[in-house]
């Protein structure tokens, strides 16, 4: 029998389920694909992942993925300059971007307080952020908030609590995105501890 | 603003999002975590992903991939040569080895019938099935039955109809992989042409 050593098909699907999202079904589908594949587009996609490693560095301001020295939305004059939302992963901003409403910047975290997981305040671009909080030599205008717009879990949460600390004393306002029970959710759907937030959050009308 | 074309990292998740059962959030998800990645997981990608396009060719007798001129199975004197499932694709095969009860040949036609789709039966490896029902130089023993086993939709029922008017001539059993609710599963969820089918096949117990 083929052992997965010795197939390079297993060894590819074994390769790609290490990525996020990709379970082994799913990576043999993949490497399937990638046999499949013409070689230009192989060698595209060779080249696409290349660039990424080769241009895409932190933006020094905000930590974003950029291939500038400061990305396009720390550059932007037009944006508000004395609000920050703080996020977890580019992925977030990007999330926060499409929706297309927040007119302030971003400082991404990569990543969130986990100690179970090994990760810590000195993992994060905490520094970072509150430099941005401080003497601003380069931000025209001061910060007067900052939303950490961390997922509402037990690390997103704890990692909001965390920063709040730090950044109160600063004479910044920190403040959370709201959470419980989605729009256009049902609340029969909603899951116990959403729907204890829903109600331990209730605003006034 | 990034323009899709001048950020790598879009380009890079365009690319991705072409790959079978990969979304436009899955896309940049993969995207984000081969920028994180560190660069000798990238190296050893590259390679298998080459190595697969090097050593990867079709087994002379079944079509399945394989690194060698006979594939494992066809070259394994202990399975029964008197007996060929014919499958679609090279999953399908995994998907009925790991089960691991069937102890006959396969045959990868590497695609169904599909008008609509533009895949004929010169696109599909069916004159290879052929050669193997006739002299049969390098098999020993004589193909008696051939089992279909292509997924039953339009495109895999129509395959299946195909090959039988096909291959029956030839004195060949030509059968098909049983259909209906799924064991385990609730009649109650199952759909209609599913519980269609189920009542039509029944069998006499």
């Amino acid at each position: 029998m083929n052992t997965p050593a010795a197939d390079p098909l297993q060894r590819l699907a074994a390769l790609l389920s290490r990525l996020p999202g990709i379970g082994e079904k799913s990576a043999m589908r993949l490497a399937l694909a990638l046999v499949r594949a013409d070689p230009e587009y192989i060698r595209t996609l060779a080249e696409a992942v290349g660039s990424v490693h080769e241009t895409l560095k932190l933006c020094r301001s905000c930590c974003d993925l950029t291939s500038t020295e400061i990305c396009v939305r720390c550059s932007d004059a037009r944006r508000d300059h004395t609000t920050l939302c703080v996020v977890a992963q580019p992925q977030d901003r990007m999330a926060l971007e499409r929706a297309g409403f927040y007119r302030g910047l971003y400082h991404v975290l990569h990543g969130v307080l986990d100690p179970l997981g090994g990760v810590g305040p000195g993992d994060l671009h905490v520094d970072a952020l509150l430099r941005r909080l401080g003497a601003n030599e380069e931000d025209s205008a001061t910060v007067q908030e900052v939303i950490v717009a961390t997922s509402p879990n037990v690390e997103g949460d704890a990692t909001a609590l965390y920063l709040s600390r730090l950044i109160a004393p600063l004479g910044v306002r920190v403040s959370r995105i709201a959470s419980g029970v989605a729009v256009g959710g049902e609340l029969e759907y909603a899951d116990v501890t959403t729907l204890h937030r829903a109600l331990q959050e209730r605003r006034v009308l």
